[in-house]
């Protein structure tokens, strides 16, 4: 369990670190990189993931809860070479990744600190931690988030399925590819402790002039997530079992 | 046929998903990625076909039936490893490229589905699904979709003969490249399900304030890439024959 | 010299449509990707060679009399696998590069024929053929383009020493990375063939309302990247033979 | 040491020259990628990693006293294949990084030099060559770049436990990354070598009005890389003996 957590949490605190990173270097004031486009933040995010992956390898690097239960309901043998699936090796898996996502999110503030002081604006200040949807609605703010994190689960499920030597290249591109295609409405959380960890760091962290850390919507990105990474994990079993 | 229909319906459905999905994002109301600019949507479209190229691995992945005749018209051996060429696993691989290309604009719509509620441009809309000309000419449409196509196909039955590591990717920045470089006339449909099967989904689904489909276009997107894809296929020959 | 000839042409002529085609797309009136962007430049570019590389494989893909010159320079036993280094070999090599960009110019006239139409503008017509520079010097023209293209013959025949799977990509980010960070003076000509061959199609093809075609420049990127291609193959020899 | 000194100083010219070429491109006066975006910046630099690795493998291609010095403080038995940990190659590397850092500095001057000469912001000019922050503040500029280069280095002395076929393209993405995520308040430096070496040239250049080099910043981007690094080499070596 020990390796699980210390694996997750360094390799989700990379994660949120880089991925929370792009987003205050897009939005926050005077940043060199404000304005700089969504491609930019999209690029920033499965980049976050490819570094994550590399220092978390050696416990599968999930980083991300959805995975980690659709890994389960995939019904496959083991969580990474040599993790079992147990009770408490998922809950290690938990542990690890929100508190990797929340550490990630404590550094972030810490590298843009000066701009976080100078930022008027608490909504977009909470938008570097965790995301907020355009339309405020709770069944498609739901569906939009299943679907994005269908799409990520499914797909890390068939990457076995086609050797190539991208290694963690192949999940960095795809995060681009759905934070580009799927992250309009919602800012595509798709991963509940890159949401929740970073909200809770939102919370604790003495940011000046902060505003509300949004509760009220922060289940959808937890329960979003989860359900899509389910029904990913049980419709890859359902495919290999018709087509192996 | 069942594992070519499956599999190609699963694999063009994440295709037109995100790539519909990027176009909706930079075009519709209110979106995080409004605005996100040519080169965002070009790495969408190519990260969908990466995304979709996994997932169809079994099927060997045509997601296009340009690809699909330009394989057959190269004189190829099989579709894929262990697929014969026959007729009835050709329109295996038609069913399954039109049914996802259909299938990825539904889940398209749900996605974005409150935006696309709040968009007032019904052609912007149409958009989202499918392609239009800058300039509406049967001649150059035409043209510029044969061109396209052609080099989709004809670097793709290339890939063979360069051993890299790259999998997917190679032709997920292909389609970058060519939407890049060739898209803009026509917005490169390059694929027939592609267009289509978004195209059908615009004319099912009830999609507040839609206008036409625009079935006077739709016959270009189909037959320029498969004109391109052929052509492709018997240069390539004519060219493996040559030159071994 | 058959073999060399088709293959260089077809990939050079790959390379031109694709890499003038994203000029044009960036630059013409009314298309899909206008005001684009350099990066969007820079990554047309950049998968064009690639796309060219996995077409001419059978001839090494040099695509570039700079790249042709810079093997010739550097020592090497052969021009690709089985493909000698001879007086004959390297005019079949400079034929299919010149006859290939000069193709793959007429087809990309062909693939925007309504935009140049519609275009008023006769340099930026030119422009997306050929390079010209911001400010017109031959000293500094020439030396612009003497690094840029040092930097990519050189990088080039280091690429042997590291092994890796990407294969043609890795040229293809040396391409985007070299018209991202050197081609603000020039454009970033680099090859004599891309340049040259492209603007004798702008001389031949009935392009409405064209203008010169420039020739007082013509001679800059073609003089520049040989010297930078033969500075860069003399040099690696040197370096190789100093630390082995 | 020749050995060593020579392919750094060739590694780290590379990295410069179209580090600095990006930045250029992006500042002075009538580039053709004048305002191209930070994202273009990021691209450019992670790519003249990418060229640096390449050429500077013989040695390992540290191209970075930070990474020099973050592989001694990991505990690693040598500086790359066949190269010892010694003071005396480690000093080899010293220089190279700073030598190459140097002559970059100065080719990206003579290829943008018409640019330089026209353009009339000093402090832009200043900006080419070497990095400043957004708000000046000894504290959290170190902090910044001390997060920045721990990313860095981290994540680069756990390349070699995920096998994959990226070679030089897995620290180019990182580079891009951390450009984008965390270049926002100091422009990332994350190199010593990197921003002194073209400070130097800057000083030494007649470049045309140009201003101070800023020497009261100049030791923050290299205390803080170099912390960095170091921390990121004994945190390194921790986790790994923790958990193997």
């Amino acid at each position: 369990m020990g390796t699980i957590i210390l694996s997750e949490t360094l390799g989700t605190m990379l994660l949120t670190l880089l991925g929370c990173g792009v987003v205050a270097n897009h939005l926050l004031t005077n940043t060199k990189g404000r304005g700089g486009g969504f491609l930019m933040v999209n690029f920033g995010w499965g980049i976050a993931v490819f570094a994550g992956v590399y220092v978390a390898a050696k416990s599968g690097a999930h980083l991300n809860p959805a995975v980690t239960l659709g890994i389960l309901a995939s019904g496959a043998d083991e969580y990474a070479a040599g993790v079992d699936i147990t009770v408490l090796n998922t809950i290690a898996y938990f542990i690890g990744e929100f508190l990797g996502g929340f550490l990630g999110g404590v550094l972030c503030w810490l590298a843009y600190r000066q701009h976080f002081d100078q930022h008027d604006n608490a909504a977009e200040k909470l938008g570097v931690f965790s995301t907020g949807p355009q339309y405020r609605n709770v069944t498609w703010n739901l569906v939009t988030e299943v679907i994005a994190t269908f799409v990520l689960v499914f797909v890390i499920l068939f990457f076995a399925g086609t050797p190539s030597g991208l290694g963690p290249l192949a999940v960095a591109m795809l995060v681009v590819g759905i934070g580009a295609s799927l992250g309009g409405p919602t800012g595509y959380a798709i991963n509940p402790a890159r949401d929740m960890g970073p909200r809770l760091a939102h919370l604790v962290v003495p940011i000046k002039g902060k505003g509300s850390s949004d509760w009220g919507y922060s289940w959808i990105p937890v329960v979003g997530p989860i359900v899509g990474g389910v029904v990913a994990g049980l419709v890859a079993m359902l495919v290999k079992n018709a087509i192996g």
